[in-house]
């Protein structure tokens, strides 16, 4: 678990994109969000004050997190002397890059040195369990992708927010890199060992109050060949009693596969609910989630609409207009 | 890469089934066993002579094969003082569980003092591709089943041994710790990093000459909730043509999860087919193996053939009356 509040490390980021980590946890996460770090250069903004480490460190600050994409996957210089002064004024360091911060001597010495912590989310840090397919108290919300990157996870962080505010009982259980940095813990599911990826999946969203739900970052897709087993772990490990459906209308074919056509919504919902059954006969699908962002006001309406009519679920783009109907749907089963 | 024969340690195995490592070693490979090694409370039994290490040594033995496979894949502390002893007498080791030898300081130091050799199998030594979702050149043939360890492997490696006799272009695809000890080669697909499965399976079996069948080993069932995601992985990875459907007969309930029963034969059929035609649209079962050691002849016949005639599928114990009538199957599409 990563220490928080965090100051945010924006780099010299060239643009607001390569700050999205960042901006997650600004969005979903404010008070874990106390500054924003940026060096000449960094062109993101992510309107919070800016702090030095010392200013940070006054202000409650545990962890930098680096908030930003790197560019050619190499830690800069400019940053390693950011990092370094980090560590010595006694900030752990979190980061979701591919090049790892324990594989940067100079950090690893001044970790030691100091004794704090460098968290690569990249890396699982649990021993996980071979999953026992048992049931477990309390109620989780799955959501489930026509692709990869359609928003599942955006969809589980609206519902949660919408759920808090309603002083609704829940938990945003992330199994992806930004997820686990917006929250300050999960499962980097994408890098857990095959056998122990359902396991996983169950000791992440473990027993609960029976009102309680988990609410589940989705990855992949059941219909995505390179990361279709990933996505079926995390249905049989989440034994799931609602699954969000989640859509990007735009898309002409699967990430990064133009040999594949997207499922239709019906496939999708046909298909998870007949792996989900397999460990909890209950599972429904109670709504779908849009990213309807490349669309209009009213293409999005339209779009939204025609989904609904067909589905006959409440259909809504949660970051247009909100998660409420999705969280009402939840709360009536 | 081993050095043959072995010695066959079998530990403290509750039952036959947990020493399905040393039996598919000594079933296919039997000019590399010379013996077996059991200790107090062992319920496996190979038939071979069971030996102390000196009588092994004698027999000529080279590798201490470590073949019983438990649960979590822990080494157990009784099994320690025996496996240091034989590094002492001049073996080598070779593993397939998930802990490493490599990982046990009392190994290691007594590998590194007399000169032997560590061999963990189930650690992958390629840096596998993201899958692709690419059509290849070439057949393949899947073996799937109603649960883990219903015969699988065995299946493969029958019909290859089958296709070899008549000449037909075959190569038996390990996917699994067992297979790759016998043949030297393969995929240990359970100890691979999620995002990288299906890839894996890709690279396992590339393309080919248009006449020639891969027989991938299967590995857990699209049904078993801890292991589903591999089994997965295994049908978008592979794009099999041709799938086998494995089945043991009295199997009560899903292997290690007393909570789920064993599915049928058609529910197992009808969705991996499903999933099949994401990747290949003109996969087709082809045939049933059914692992019939725990029935008597007669029984045996009588269940193969309801089987048969439920289904409309040649249906075979391909360890008992041979694999001819499934390669006769894939012979015909």
């Amino acid at each position: 678990m990563i220490e928080t509040p965090y100051l945010l490390f924006l780099g010299d980021a060239p643009d607001a994109l390569a700050a999205k980590v960042a901006q997650g946890i600004r969005d979903w996460r404010p008070d874990y969000a106390v500054g924003q770090m940026r060096l000449p250069g960094c062109n993101a903004d992510l309107g919070l004050p800016d702090m030095d480490l010392a200013e940070a460190k006054a202000a409650g600050a545990k962890t930098l997190v680096i908030g930003v994409a790197n560019r050619g996957g190499v830690i800069s210089p400019a940053w390693m002397s950011v990092l370094t002064e980090a560590l010595a004024q006694g900030f752990d360091l979190a980061s979701g890059l591919h090049t790892l911060l324990r594989a940067q001597p100079a950090l690893v010495e001044a970790a030691n040195a100091t004794g704090r912590t460098l968290h690569d989310v990249r890396i699982p840090t649990v021993q996980y369990p071979i999953a026992d397919g048992t049931k477990r108290t309390g109620k989780r919300c799955l959501a489930v992708g026509t692709d990869c990157s359609v928003g599942k996870m955006y969809t589980a962080l609206a519902m949660d927010a919408e759920m808090r505010e309603r002083g609704m009982k829940c938990s945003f259980r992330a199994t992806g890199q930004t997820g686990i940095l917006i929250t300050g813990e999960g499962v980097p599911l994408d890098a857990v060992i095959a056998d122990f990826m359902a396991g996983s999946i169950e000791w992440l969203s473990p027993a609960n109050d029976p009102d309680h739900w988990d609410l589940i970052e989705g990855q992949g897709s059941l219909h995505h060949p390179s990361y279709s087993g990933v996505s079926l772990a995390l249905i049989h490990g989440g034994q799931p009693d609602a699954l969000i459906l989640c859509h990007e209308p735009t898309r002409t074919h699967m990430r990064g596969l133009p040999g594949y056509p997207l499922p239709s919504l019906e496939e999708v919902r046909d298909l998870a609910l007949t792996m989900a059954h397999r460990v909890n006969p209950a599972c429904v699908a109670v709504g779908v989630s849009v990213n309807t962002k490349a669309l209009d006001e009213d293409a999005a309406k339209a779009c939204l609409q025609e989904i609904e009519d067909r589905l006959g679920l409440p259909t809504v783009d949660p970051y247009r207009h909100g998660a409420g109907r999705l969280v009402d749907a939840l709360a009536a089963i």
